[in-house]
């Protein structure tokens, strides 16, 4: 954590008023989470503050204490003071950006590593599993305690961006900062439930369809699925309702790469790729037209889904073999 | 934490030498974690300790360092002292309760509230989340510090029992714990990968077709599914791949009650029942001749599917009827 940075950052809350938090666009849990936890913050300090982002809080997150007061772009009043939460650039803030470049002073809170220091003020620090992590500890030095409803959101936070302390990116901070959140009245199975276990009956049919499609090739190294438009309307499921499958995919025992198709309205396919281990997705995805990284990637392909498919295996089956010997 | 019984306990372990280490039958994570640590730490200090349990190590937890010595009742040695690791009472140590009866010696470390304390030397805490929870704070009693295949044992422990620190039973204490085992090296997302995402293909596939099979009835409050031997037969799985699907059927938003049936050998149903809230399925079970408690329970259901569910269905709705306003 950059000490000097967040002290600084510390002084300019204390020392101003009137916030716009931006959080980035396609909100996640840790983009509200620290937005709302930060904003809440200023308002309990006696200062007016409001979080802006450019789409409507998705529905999963309504729940987050303050989520009925984040307004779209058009609807926000231009403050003096912008801090922009966990946008890696500019570009991240999508149509709040206005206010950001309007602002007499920015602030930018963030840990992605390739986060380009964008603001006047910037606190960045790759090494925090979440945004959450970084505003928990600039709350430490403008506010005397945590109340349940800040504690809540920094808790969301934490549990989504670490996948419930899953991911490599947990640290004994993380852990520690859990343990006082949940002191400070954040109840972590009804932030579990309210956030993982909610899922639309719609939803859990369809990924029953995708495991019906779903096969391995390459001796089992590759999982293979997809949904069509007939399985999307014969379930009742939306595009949205395919996050989390090809998660199914990939968790199968020996499985090292995952593919997964899913038809769009344009008669074309999405297709999202995910490695475990050692092969090398995100190469695969950029010599089909896509990007990502490593382990997870995506790009655009041409139906019909037979086409599509025997492209997508020819270029995986390709990735695999380089790094079979690591497998 | 009782800390005088804890200090007795490690008192007993420092003075003596030769002990059995007995997990409960049908071991879990945390029989097995907490088994293995105390095991492991007993084997640092220079004395004699085996790891005994009732079934081999289940393949899920083979990696756990120390797995590979841990033996059947009828291979073990007879020791002086004997403890007892996330039993509730005599009859959860199976065949290996033996090696109990016939110890100079009796220790009990557990953390269920049914606890009769049937030892000489009981440390029975039922906040703690996790036996695991108990053999950490004896650990710190008796050694000088955690290396990393202690802390893989004791992070498995506190992982699997508190569902991914997902559960009501999660503490600060609990977390706290968990920062402290990152910290001497335990890989939480090696773990991750090692527990959950092994999923084997038959299993992910027999989920598929229960998904399938899934209904709401009751307004969307009783999520019913199934799965039959052609199920199992048609995808490869066997009857402990049905674990978890119930879970699928149970957080499907608004759904209070999930009911599953398996068909087993012998042309019956085994019947799962889940409640999220206020209804009291250990209740229905008990009608039908079987037992659980409030939120998780379950029965043997005579066949054909039909008047199995039929059955089952009557007495789910009449159920959710009692609590209706309170969902």
């Amino acid at each position: 954590m950059q000490e000097e940075a967040l002290r600084s950052v510390a002084a300019f809350i204390k020392e101003n008023d009137g916030f716009t938090v931006i959080a980035h666009t396609s909100p996640d849990g840790d983009a509200l989470g620290a937005s709302l936890a930060l904003c809440g913050a200023l308002n309990r300090m006696g200062k007016r503050a409001e979080v802006v982002c450019e789409q409507p809080v998705p529905r999963v997150y309504t729940f987050l204490p303050g989520a009925e007061q984040v307004r779209l772009p058009e609807q926000a009043v231009q403050m003096e003071n912008v801090i922009a939460v966990d946008c890696a650039d500019r570009e991240r803030m999508g149509a709040a950006f206005r206010l950001f470049d309007n602002a007499a002073h920015t602030c930018n809170i963030d840990h992605h590593p390739s986060n380009d220091r964008y603001a006047e003020l910037n606190v960045v620090d790759d090494k925090a599993a979440a945004a959450g992590e970084i505003v928990a500890s600039l709350l430490e030095l403008v506010l005397p305690e945590l109340d349940a409803a800040l504690a809540t959101c920094l808790y969301t936070a934490l549990m989504t961006d670490t996948g419930n302390f899953a991911y490599s990116n947990t640290r004994p901070e993380t852990f520690h900062l859990a343990a006082r959140l949940l002191a400070a009245g954040a109840d972590n199975a009804e932030l579990n439930r309210l956030v993982y276990r909610m899922v639309p009956f719609a939803k859990q049919k369809l990924l029953g369809r995708a495991l019906d499609h779903m096969e391995l090739l390459c001796e089992g190294r590759l999982g293979i699925s997809h949904v069509t438009l007939a399985d999307l309307a014969e379930t009742g499921a939306n595009a949205e309702d395919t996050e989390g499958i090809i998660e199914h995919v990939r968790d199968i025992e020996g499985v090292e790469v995952a593919l997964f198709l899913r038809e769009t309205d344009s008669g074309m396919f999405k297709a999202s790729l995910r490695s475990k281990k050692a092969a090398d997705v995100g190469a695969v995805a950029q010599t089909l037209g896509g990007g990502g990284h490593k382990h997870a990637a995506g790009y655009t392909a041409n139906g019909p889904l037979d086409a599509a498919r025997a492209e997508a295996v020819a270029h995986c089956e390709c990735a695999l073999r380089k790094v079979w010997k690591e497998l």
